[in-house]
């Protein structure tokens, strides 16, 4: 049987020159005299199918992160592919798929979340390179699916590389990373995604790297990813990136020269319109067709690969029913579970469930922090207030309490604080949902504060949000703070006064079920920060600069306020006979207290003797642990990770979080 | 025991003209050493006190008027004016209450829907006057309640008078009505209300009325109001309408001016901060201090009513549980029930409970059609989609569509269409949701259209919500049409092609829940229609015309699509022996169908003789009948609506719409 390639470079060789540049542009056109029909390369999933109608949707990548549960994110992934073969069994069927209804997904988004302020920090599965890997790589494998011909759909990795702010000056950016940096922290997680994953693509970033256009890169495209990493895919420009190389990197003058340059460094597939110039680029001489022929070889051998030429392809029969189904509702529900963490708790968790609860605060009600952003439409969702509504016995009180952000009241608008202490005096307990949302945390055109496009200015919460916890402490009814947030913010000026405090990463359509499990004890919090939370501004370095020293646990000079990898739990564990090898850590988990609940371990490596770097997440796993029982757990030493570290280092381990 | 006006007169008596004048402000300031607490007088409650946080949200008022149950808009008004005084008792707790925090409520609007695109019409009644003054006195009723001592709360009538758009033009038009349209049509339900009601307030509009501004109006307000009708409350101006007087209408130069004006011609309290000039008025000599003395001795006499001052008002004990008690919350689901009007129907439904349904429109989900606008905050509430999903047995897949008005989809943007084809081809039946949103059809200020500020250009529905009819009218699946708006729309493109057709008016937190009680055939839909559904944009007249010669059932000359007072049942009804006396009409109403249901029955006179007018509704009473059974029914001919007729005319009675 011919391979994919094969076919593609038979059904390649028989188009024009023209033909092939225009299956370069991601809204590529039929070629009708070929049977190739027209074809939308953009889509995305980076949670459940998004921006296609109704779906699944899962908590935001960071959440997912949060639940340190590989496992458990390759279910995931392998439900959104089934909803995304099944809406795309259906909307071939009208000939052509538009935008967002094929099956290639520009989904996951592997940057490292370098500094707190980025606003697509929630995108991403943190600031570990090891944590990201192994979710990446859960990631792709599920969307892509195991069938020994077929791809189920094309995951692509982004954006490649050192892209994490800031949002208002992308485009024009020159991120220039120490080589160390570069490869321990901005590559580090697409090389083990690339060697464990194997995915279709890759999507350029839109800044430069040391001086390279990211879409246009020798370094980046020729010399590391098709050359040490022997990449076997395709590379896709992030949105209109090819055409920012002449209007705003000015490394290029013109679209064609733009295009020339970036389909000769390796990147076949424009999102924008730059590539409409490549037939004349050819005519100029800036590149040669045989080039191009390659790269549109490359594109169409995805094309077979999905089984968008075949009539055999098994993933054509996924049927509609499994668009938001009982069984990915329910594994949306628990993944949101997993991705909580519990930061504080003086025993006043779990909530009785016969308590009167004041659900108080801008984001208790608001649909939009379920979502994230690059979502899909849940048909059904639940808000933190609806989630609590339907599992609390007591008499629930809501008030919104305040603005999100705006602070002061106009003479003629609503005045929200009052209600709030009402409600908090008729209560027997306050569940304040305070945070940011993602018109507040997002990418450039979501900018809610002007000049910082989608980033935070700060940690700091909105003063609006201080205010109503300055007035509900003075009361004596207990906080129990929830804070919604995809990233970290300073969180110092409540921690003391609440009895407990629950990270809530934007969550999902299931979002306010699960956060109303884990706040009654219908399961335990087992999710773990996958970034690290600051005591505030004062610990961020300046928002532009690319060296990671002073950033992130791993090379942090401070001590935060809750580290990597902190999460509490309902129950209490034991670690027992701890062990470890060259390749390995094993240990007996016990659970000593009363609650079943899931644990992650995390196995940190560190050596005392390595300047600048506290240690390193090498490995970890997670595990289900009945009240009174133990269970054996092994967790692998990464490689990768162990290469990092100086030939014959002692290393000391360090479980759960460095010390 | 001293009357509250006695009472007013020796507490004002204490106070210096600057202190006087302070109070004639909505925003009244404390005066500490008369015990005086600042208070705001601006309060809103038009369907559910409104913007001070959770409470219960009823159908907007058009939807109310729709049930033509007054004795059930009589127990809504009751249930809100508990839920003001539970918040109240709460509020006042702070020391002093703010804005939407007190106890004299600007409601209802009882303006005449004189035109389908005034933005604010879904606010009244509807356009027949004594459907207006029957509600408006139901509602005024169950506001202010029957404590012989104490006022409930105070409603306002609004707005005084021959108000009804265009939105863009309020602050300078002047309506210039015929002298028997002012009687008949703009002044008619404000003299009914103040008769039966007595009404603590009445409302000045932005509007002149033949020439003098509507808040300093000699005719209107002294001669009319005062004078002709014997009012014996206070007058307060809409929000900056004192300062329109001069700085829109130019009929005076200065806020001084304007103020001294107004408060001569009877209104006491300005909404805006026009009368901060009143006491440079009165140093100026264009006003005595006795005026404004009487002026403000209606106001305490107002608020000693309202037992401000006072330990032994009985509303002091109203808790705050009744804020959305499940007494209330039932209540809100009937009255959006009883709001339901179905327009058509070939048998389809009621739908079996086990039907695969598609839910599809911009509606469908939509959380703002639920509220209206002068509207609370739901702690929880149901969109139709959410509605249709609990009550369905079937399963139940949900597409947008098409965006609300938007026509076309950017180059970046989702397309909902072919979602929408998809889950129609997967269902038994298609709900399409389709029609305004209350940022569509709403106040000045509202405005999405430019120029018409909230009105409506057209009764089309947007071309976007066409062509997604025109895509589901080629399926073979059928589809039952929910129209959600506040207002007439031309329907004439979508009845023939659907199996039944229901307006909903924006139906409050229960909507969704209410409308599958529909739906499912929970219960019978029994609203009407209270204004009447033109065929189209060529029906109308100049928006500007202020003439009723043509408009409403009562002047039409042409025949509508729906007229007002229609509304089918899932049963079958019989009226026998129909007898009318000089002051009654009297039947027998049999339900010869198989389904329980209530059921209006509306009475219409008309007289064949007079020019211009198709008839006049007269009286109508609503009753539930047993499948089966039958009842008896007296309707009381309103004397008032008698009188508009020919002394001795023979008057011919219609049941339930002019023929």
């Amino acid at each position: 049987m011919e391979t994919a390639l094969q076919r593609a470079k038979e059904l390649v060789g028989r188009m024009t020159l023209a033909e092939k540049c225009s299956q370069m542009r991601y809204n590529a056109p039929a070629i009708e005299r070929l049977g190739v029909p027209a074809y939308n390369w953009w889509n995305e999933a980076l949670h459940g199918v998004a921006r296609a109608g109704a779906a699944t949707v899962f908590p935001q990548a960071i959440g997912m992160a949060a639940s340190f549960n590989a496992p458990l994110l390759h279910k995931v992934a392998t439900a959104i592919s089934d909803e995304a073969r099944a809406k795309y069994n259906q909307y071939k069927r009208f000939g052509e798929t538009k935008i967002y209804q094929g099956l290639t997904f520009w989904s996951p988004n592997i940057n490292i979340f370098r500094d707190p302020r980025w606003g697509r920090g929630h995108e991403t599965y943190g600031e570990d390179p090891y944590l990201t890997g192994r979710m990446g790589t859960a990631f792709v494998k599920g969307m892509q699916g195991d069938d020994p011909r077929y791809r189920k759909v094309d995951a692509t990795l982004k954006h490649f590389a050192v892209h994490s702010g800031p949002e208002g000056l992308r485009h024009s950016f020159d991120a220039r990373p120490t080589e160390r940096d570069l490869r321990e922290t901005y590559l580090w997680a697409f090389k083990y995604c690339v060697d464990h994953a194997k995915p279709a693509a890759v999507m350029g970033a839109y800044n430069r790297v040391n001086g390279e256009p990211a879409c246009a890169s020798q370094q980046l495209l020729q010399d590391i990813l098709y050359g040490e990493w022997g990449f076997d895919g395709y590379v896709v420009s992030d949105c209109g990136a090819i055409n920012d190389i002449n209007a705003h990197h000015h490394v290029t003058e013109t679209q064609a020269e733009s295009s020339a340059l970036a389909v000769r460094k390796g990147c076949a597939l424009n999102c924008g319109s730059a590539y409409a110039a490549l037939l004349a680029a050819v005519d100029a001489g800036l590149i040669d067709e045989e080039t191009i022929t390659h790269a549109v070889e490359k594109l169409f051998e995805s094309r077979f690969k999905l089984g968008m030429f075949d009539e055999d392809c098994p993933y054509d029969s996924i049927p509609y029913d499994v668009v938001e189904c009982d069984e990915h509702l329910s594994l949306s529900r628990r993944m949101a579970q997993e991705s909580i963490v519990l930061l504080k708790n003086d025993g006043i968790l779990p909530l009785k469930k016969e308590m009167n609860v004041a659900v108080i605060g801008p984001n208790a009600d608001d649909h939009s922090v379920l979502l994230g952003n690059y979502n899909g439409t849940p048909s059904r969702d639940y808000t933190i207030l609806r989630g609590i509504q339907d599992a609390a016995q007591g008499k629930v009180l809501y008030a919104r309490g305040c603005h999100i952000f705006k602070d002061g009241v106009g003479d003629w608008e609503e005045h929200p604080l009052n209600e709030a202490i009402i409600a908090a005096q008729h209560s027997d307990v306050v569940v304040l949902c305070l945070g940011l949302n993602p018109s507040m945390e997002g990418e450039e055109e979501d900018a809610y504060n002007g000049d910082m496009s989608g980033d935070k200015s700060t940690l700091c919460l909105p003063k609006s949000q201080l205010k109503l916890f300055e007035a509900l402490k003075e009361l004596k009814t207990p906080i129990v703070l929830v804070n919604v947030t995809g990233s970290s913010v300073d969180l110092r000026p409540f921690v003391d006064d609440c009895r407990a405090v629950v990270q809530l990463f934007y969550p999902g359509a299931e979002g306010g079920n699960a956060l109303a499990d884990v706040l009654y004890g219908a399961v335990s919090p087992s999710g773990r920060l996958p970034i690290t939370f600051y005591k505030g501004d004062e610990q961020l370095g300046e928002f532009t600069d690319y060296n990671m020293d002073g950033r992130t646990y791993r090379y942090m000079h401070e001590k935060p306020l809750y580290p990597f990898g902190y999460g509490l739990s309902y129950t209490n564990f034991a670690y027992e006979n701890v062990t470890r090898t060259e390749t390995e850590v094993r240990l007996t988990v016990r659970n000593t207290g009363s609650m079943d609940a899931w644990r992650s371990v995390l196995a940190f490596l560190r050596d005392g003797q390595e300047a600048g770097v506290n240690g390193r997440l090498a490995g970890f796993e997670k595990v289900f642990v009945p009240a009174g029982q133990a269970k054996e757990v092994r967790i692998e030493l990464c490689p990768e990770v162990l290469a990092l570290f100086r030939e014959g280092a002692d290393l000391e381990l360090c479980l759960d979080t460095l010390d």
